[in-house]
């Protein structure tokens, strides 16, 4: 118990490093200074977080009042500027780290929300919301169409981890298991979507 | 009084589909994915009332715990993807249901505000956001300058519903009239800008 | 002590007003109509208070519910539009209380944030965000970068402030000395950065 409480964490702060370093590449790209490429890549890591606290009222957001989460954005965006070779060389492990993360933040925020008395409802687009939010604030702020709302399957993923756990938690199923088949379903989700190019389709206008 | 009830349920779900609809054609038109397509729906049918619910403490925001709201949505952007010529059709009459949402949720977070301890000021400012902060939220997410604050007028009449209501409610004029006052004058107002093209002046270098 | 707080309300007062017509200039130029001026001027000028309020549970968030602030806002806009000759006569005091009002935002932020149960952190992070906040909702409301992330040593400013008063609060220095050297190091920083046009590194790809 004690063990998976410590795998709980490292999880944790790995999908925590993995978003950092996706919002601060970015912000690297759109030649934001250093201020903004660390705030940047902080809001990628925790937006999500902090927007499902803020909905819950659960005062002050975990994300800015846990010395961990800054320091594991500030440890990504240090990385992103000026060991951005070094960096590269992680890709694959960032894309691993991103896609467990992902499935990881869907299901504590979907188990945060049920806790704090959200509703089935509530709890899976909080979930989502925990997930990809953050990335979502990324993409507002560097001024570009969120790209979960328009490419890869992302998002989906997210609602998938999210949703699982809300059923397991539901209908009781032991509480050793459900998280790990939740944030499992989702990294084969995109681990499938990138290993293919799946998107899903675009309906509209040429 | 039954049969009041009733009603209000109606307008609001034909306001939530009616912004619904503008979200999802406005996603569709960016060519977001399907994801992006629901998404963008529903947070412009919503999020003006999440950011009034997380601006009173109310927890969590009715639009993410009340599965009505997500199933309207839902639908409009369904019809939106796949129905399009069909919604089409129904081109006047979402305008006027957006016309009339307009009001009539203004008239509600102005309300709301006032029963959960916000003062006059603080009840017409999210009364407006109410009615104007999904709009805003679906063009920030497209990364354009939201159009309620450059064309049309559209958040004034939302503000002169959101004054009378908090008028009525301060004075003490008849609850069963107020709302019906407020959310009649933002409709003609809409109306007649929408007939005769009216703007507001734009003041500022050529 | 009573001529102490009246120069506090003065100082958030010019403050206010200070941001205000930094928002309502930025979206003259844009083109926004009358609504959208008064809009982003108001949210330039309250944002970052309304964004500190809603992570510190603190509700309504003071911008929404005192007068001051929106007439303060309201006056900049009227005189942005309708007086920018003589606005551009003030371009130096303007200038001289923006940065002013910075590190008194900062301030007042940091140490609401630790009167509310906000942690070292989270209050130097809220101190930071009440001063900026606004800026980057006014960039964002006109889909462009925030330039706080981008260019000048601005955000840094506020951070050196937030952080002089919670190590100030924290450590115990007289309560009548912090606030105003924490505003007077920001202040000073500021002024420098604007006087040599200093900025901070931008790391990237060219």
């Amino acid at each position: 118990m004690e063990m998976e409480h410590k795998l709980f964490v490292l999880v944790d702060l790995l999908g925590t490093f993995a978003f950092a370093v996706s919002g601060a590449a970015a912000g690297r790209a759109r030649r934001l200074d250093l201020f903004g490429v660390y705030a940047v890549a902080f809001l990628t890591a925790c937006g999500g977080g902090i927007v499902r606290d803020l909905c819950l009222g659960a005062f002050p957001p975990v994300g800015i009042s846990e010395w961990r989460y800054v320091a594991c954005s500030a440890l990504a965006a240090t990385m992103a500027l000026w060991a951005s070779p070094w960096l590269e060389r992680l890709k694959h492990p960032v894309t691993f780290f991103d896609a467990l993360g992902l499935g990881f933040f869907a299901v504590v925020g979907a188990h945060k929300a049920l806790s704090h008395g959200g509703n089935i409802e509530a709890a899976i687009i909080l979930g989502t919301v925990t997930a990809v939010g953050g990335g979502v604030m990324r993409d507002v702020l560097l001024a570009r169409v969120p790209t979960i709302l328009a490419k890869e399957i992302y998002a989906l993923a997210a609602l998938a981890a999210a949703s699982i756990q809300v059923a397991g938690e539901v209908s009781g199923w032991p509480t050793v298991v459900t998280p790990w088949i939740a944030a499992g379903v989702c990294f084969v989700i995109r681990f499938l979507s990138l290993r293919y190019s799946w998107s899903l389709p675009v309906v509209g206008p040429e």
